[in-house]
């Protein structure tokens, strides 16, 4: 199967950054063959797509999410004690693998409507999610969650790391869905959990490790009461701060932790919305990109952010960076896409497959329409992307050559069923939140 | 002419937030006549809207916007010296009453889209822009920019006057243009000229005054050194600090500048994307509320907040109040939609018309479709608004009883031929950018 898009922007994000403003790209099978500028070759019996001078791009990675979640976007918002009032009862009484498998759905549908082509997911019933999507099309990381909680899926951390390891073998061989393993976070998996968690991740030396790092003025606090230092340096203790780590949000890092992480090879996932939502506090993004990390944007999950497009967080991640500067300079708009595609790929070890548009890489391509009077004129086209663009401007999205969204339309997942399965189950939702209502406080 | 909204989700945005979750809404010409919820009544001879569950609303209000600008969208981002190298040349050779024509055009096409009915402007060749929105169908504050810098359309505020009386002439009688004068700001006007704006202001009661106010860091620095107070507190000795101002930004506000505002009936116009991307700070908008001063959200101009919908301002306004407080209960998803609506139109004296759903009021509507994965399930509907709805969720736009888009298309601009004659306008500046960084600096 061949397809060559012609008549496009593109947007390759090389490490030149280089741009063909009349430009076209050839797909061939899984992998772009050949790009350029100017007339484009024949190829014979290849698909023609005529861009009309739309934007064409990498797909967007998404490095933070926890897809089965999408069912609870929205619940019980701006309230202080949500947490342990309505989502802690809610995921103990409902958090099933049919509910994962519900909430993956409508989370891959709503990526795939977005741009999104590859994402790193922890979340509980992994396997489920995997299978979800495998079905969708994209392009995953999907991360078994170890806690010292009452998680839904496992009682104690021996079955935790049975699930891991079914999860490992069941996509061990498939070409877009790889397996990971996610300690929750220092504070709610501990300093001995993590240590034999980073004695299995050496063992499986493929299998990525996921964690939620620096988050909360409560981890912070933990960290130096408990062990004297801060939550990085506890996570090093362990053994787990080392080439490849996924650490999410990274808002409370010192000088200090941010040498230790460059010196591990560690990336971090930065997510805004969910940041600025909650009130945390802003990630000291330019100075880990200064020194070396690289940060890709995440979306968190949907309870937490929302919505699970890149384009929402963009004006966040900009924005604060500005703000913590005093300045209009710190993270460019050009900045901003890298982070969204190569260098988000980088931090999920997947940026020799994905993230630019480059010859043997994998198609992993979308295109964004530029008819929306909200996005005219155009001066620079990082700048439309971060400031006006939005999902509804996605036409097309494709990964490893398979159209997964063509001419505004999702062509492997069916979108009527899954939000008719996702309402089904918000009634059950709120049903049970009446009745906590109902209870004394 | 008779319209009836059937099947619709309601937020009235009243006082008491009433919702109607199987609703109706009957307008009769240009006027809400009734509303309920249950069977609607049978109107002879009335167009029937079936809403399908979508929620219908009052239509949103942009407190600030300089509409003209749109051609100068996403210029020179990231660049400090961007007025001084790029924006205030192209502004001194190419602002003309032909390309405020064009951009504001271009800004009520994007506004209409996106769900906004009422808009507060202030720019230069403000007669030419009123015509353009009561073209539009918009309602609308116009404002003749008076400045003492060289201005595109007075070399003195004798001119600015006189512009600012034919303006005034012009629209006296119109149901939805009304004009205003807006002094720049304290340091760009001085104290003698607001004095002045004062006085004429005093003679002409129904005309509101629009100012940026408390902007930056630099309008701080320059009231203390030239009046040794506040720039408040300059506009107060001006005799412009009274009931009905529209006083954008607010950024710089101390508890006595606050205190100044309320005891005057002040109204301000927040604009979180312009000043986060600028890095200028987060306005007190929870300190400013609490103390009585209504709070619109603006967008500010294009080339400052590259949008003109309100639904991008609404997680930075939201984000920055909990930031500010770390909390998140500060300024609920409600109170977001409030400011976007029924405070907005009370900041603009245009709240006994428009900015909820009542008997009586001007039946300024529009209506959100829900079916996006994007938006689904729902728990709070203000959260869905302010954290996940976006312009193309926007189906329908009624002003003053008269459809400005219907089923998505809008129907009272030609869409093409304002693209055609925005992106012309760019290749001029373009290539005068291109001039300007072929000379030396």
């Amino acid at each position: 199967m061949s397809t060559l898009f012609t008549n496009a922007w593109v947007l390759t994000m090389d490490p030149a950054m280089v741009e063909h403003a009349n430009g076209w790209v050839h797909v061939e099978g899984d992998m772009i063959k050949a790009l350029g500028s100017g007339a484009a070759p024949q190829i014979a019996g290849a698909e023609l797509v005529d861009c009309g001078g739309d934007i064409v791009m990498p797909g967007m990675v998404n490095t933070h999410c926890h897809m089965g979640m999408s069912v609870f976007r929205g619940l019980a918002e701006d309230v202080d004690d949500r947490l342990y009032r309505y989502i802690l009862p809610l995921e103990r009484k409902f958090v099933t693998a049919e509910m994962v498998r519900v909430g993956s759905a409508l989370s891959a549908l709503e990526m795939i409507e977005a741009g999104v082509t590859s994402v790193a997911d922890m979340y509980y019933f992994e396997t489920e999610v995997g299978h979800i999507v495998a079905q969708s099309g994209l392009r995953a990381i999907v991360g078994q969650t170890l806690a010292d909680f009452d998680a839904p899926d496992h009682k104690d951390f021996d079955r935790g790391f049975a699930l891991t390891e079914e999860l490992a073998e069941t996509f061990a061989d498939h070409p877009l869905v790889s397996a990971s393993i996610a300690p929750h976070a220092p504070y709610s998996t501990g300093l001995d959990a993590m240590s034999r968690i980073a004695q299995w991740s050496a063992e499986h030396s493929t299998v990525p490790v996921q964690i939620h790092l620096a988050e909360s003025q409560l981890e912070v606090d933990w960290a130096r009461e408990k062990h004297g230092c801060s939550s990085v340096a506890v996570v090093h203790q362990a053994g787990l701060l080392k080439q490849g780590l996924i650490a999410a949000h990274c808002l409370h890092l010192s000088d200090e932790d941010i040498a230790m992480m460059v010196q591990a090879g560690v990336g971090a996932a930065t997510n805004p919305r969910s940041n600025g939502k909650a009130g945390r506090g802003i990630a000291p993004v330019e100075a880990m990109r200064r020194a070396g990390i690289p940060v890709g944007i995440g979306t968190d999950g949907p309870m937490s952010g929302n919505t699970l497009d890149l384009f929402a967080q963009f004006a966040p991640v900009s924005m604060f960076a500005k703000l913590l500067a005093g300045s209009r300079k710190p993270l460019p708009a050009g900045d901003v896409i890298r982070m969204a595609t190569i260098e988000g790929a980088r931090v999920l070890g997947l940026d020799r497959q994905t993230g630019s548009v480059e010859p043997g890489k994998q198609a992993d391509l979308i295109r964004i329409s530029l008819a929306s009077p909200r996005l005219q004129p155009i001066y620079d086209p990082y700048a439309v992307l971060v400031f006006a663009a939005g999902p509804s401007d996605v036409r097309d999205v494709m990964v490893a050559g398979r159209w997964l969204k063509r001419d505004g339309a999702v062509q492997t997942l069916e979108p009527k069923k899954i939000l008719r399965d996702a309402m089904q189950i918000a009634q059950a939702f709120k049903a049970e939140m009446t009745r906590i209502d109902g209870e004394p406080m």
